[in-house]
């Protein structure tokens, strides 16, 4: 594309306050636009800023060419209204796929959304990429069970399934009897658990034969900032280790949807930038 | 409300070509706002109509300040791009709520739709009349299962439902083995069937003994048109007398949902035209 454009596709990140993990985030998306020759464009906040001069910047990266993708990292401060900032972002640049006309247009029979939420668009493509077959597969017609907080037996209907997508950000959530034998387990839960430098990381669903959680490992500078005293870890919301012994697959937490997110943000930033250039 | 603003709220319907029961359905909105003091307006246009003449006669319903709520009956004439069609439809007038931008908001958690499609409206209307709890009630915290044209036994999935809401267009779909005893059943499936005039309805469900299906009825004037040879009758999804023995509650077609949705489409327009006169 760039030897036709002489420009390279661009994303433009809104980071508001200091969460660690929001952060982190931030910068790994960064770093994956540094890999493939993607322009950033980090517009870092206070956590007290006023919301009119978020909405501003993202106002000013709607405007500039050179931007064909804008992600404001959420959760933003309690102070701001979430919504409003989201619908500030310009139709044709939110890559997030956030805006409630995307979302319309991805569910509604027969329409194309300019673009496809980048966590759900990770899913399909790790059941593509691995050969997973949804039931008639045109256009994916899969019979969908949402599992909710309220519901009630939850393990009852989860263990109905060929497929867990498993997106509710509470850590060892979907334990052994969640899960059918054969099944394919994919974990959208990134849950960050807070702990000491050094401190030992504990898998809460396994004990160590005297009635402590097993010890898998040590809390390093999984934060990425030399300076702290504290670091986290990301956790899913499956029992990795309990699952692993049933399933046919899984995606293990960090390193499984996570990534491939990243990868598809910047799909999206590339498909925006090609409709920008008048290439697709 | 006319004695606070001296003028009533107004619905528009448009209506292309000659299809039966697309007539017969608008006729029945237009008879349900004169019931209840609504201002109607039809725009009848042949079925070969160029598609900006109706894009068109919509943009002039959007000018419209004694108009509230338009809807274009559907389906629209094979040649037409109904997306196009209604995407015209100005988004404070969707009574219908089938922009692209109400179905995402209704999809979004935490937004509000400026219209509910009535429809899905009259389900929740008619659960909520009959005391019917979803679990958790909290913004109804229910736990769905979405059956489909690709499910594998669709009727395992259907058997476990407390609550089955059935909109799949195909009579006789949902039989015995389909129903668990004491579910409560929806069934919004409106499937016109054209027969001859005073030809006898049968129900495909039931045998007469010696091995017809069972005699139900006599097509007359059902498409109340008192000069036509023909006639039709509409049926649901649902095989109503087998489900009648095991369901707590069902409603019929027709006479069931059709009417409560008709409602909804009044109250959606209403709480537009509450929305213009600055009252709600």
């Amino acid at each position: 594309m760039r030897e036709v454009t002489k420009q390279a596709p661009g994303l433009a990140a809104v980071l508001v306050g200091n969460r660690r993990d929001s952060q982190s985030y931030v910068r790994h998306k960064i770093k994956a636009c540094e890999e493939v020759g993607i322009s950033s464009f980090l517009a870092e906040l206070p956590e007290d800023s006023p919301q009119d001069v978020v909405a501003n910047v993202v106002s000013n990266f709607n405007r500039d060419p050179s931007v064909h993708g804008i992600l404001v990292q959420l959760p933003l401060p309690k102070h701001m209204d979430e919504e409003k900032v989201l619908d500030a972002i310009s139709l044709e640049k939110d890559v997030d796929g956030f805006h409630p006309l995307n979302v319309g247009n991805l569910a509604m029979r027969g329409r194309e959304p300019l673009f496809i939420p980048c966590a759900a668009k990770a899913c399909m493509e790790l059941l593509l990429r691995y050969g997973v077959e949804l039931i008639g597969k045109n256009r994916h017609h899969a019979t969908v069970s949402v599992i909710h907080a309220h519901s009630k037996n939850p393990e009852d209907i989860s263990r109905e399934a060929d497929i867990i997508i498993s997106a509710a950000g509470v850590p060892n959530l979907v334990r052994r009897n969640w899960i059918k034998r054969g099944a394919i387990v994919i974990d959208v839960g990134t849950n960050p658990i807070e702990r000491w430098m050094g401190d030992e990381i504990r898998d809460e669903c396994h004990n160590d034969g005297v009635g402590f959680p097993m010890s898998i490992g040590i809390v390093t500078l999984l934060d990425e900032d030399p300076n702290s005293e504290h670091g986290y870890y990301l956790t899913g919301d499956v029992c990795y280790e309990e699952a692993l012994q049933l399933v046919s697959a899984i995606t293990p937490v960090p390193g499984g949807v996570g990534p491939v997110t990243i990868a598809m943000l910047l799909s999206n930033t590339l498909d925006s930038a090609k409709r920008a250039f008048g290439l697709s």
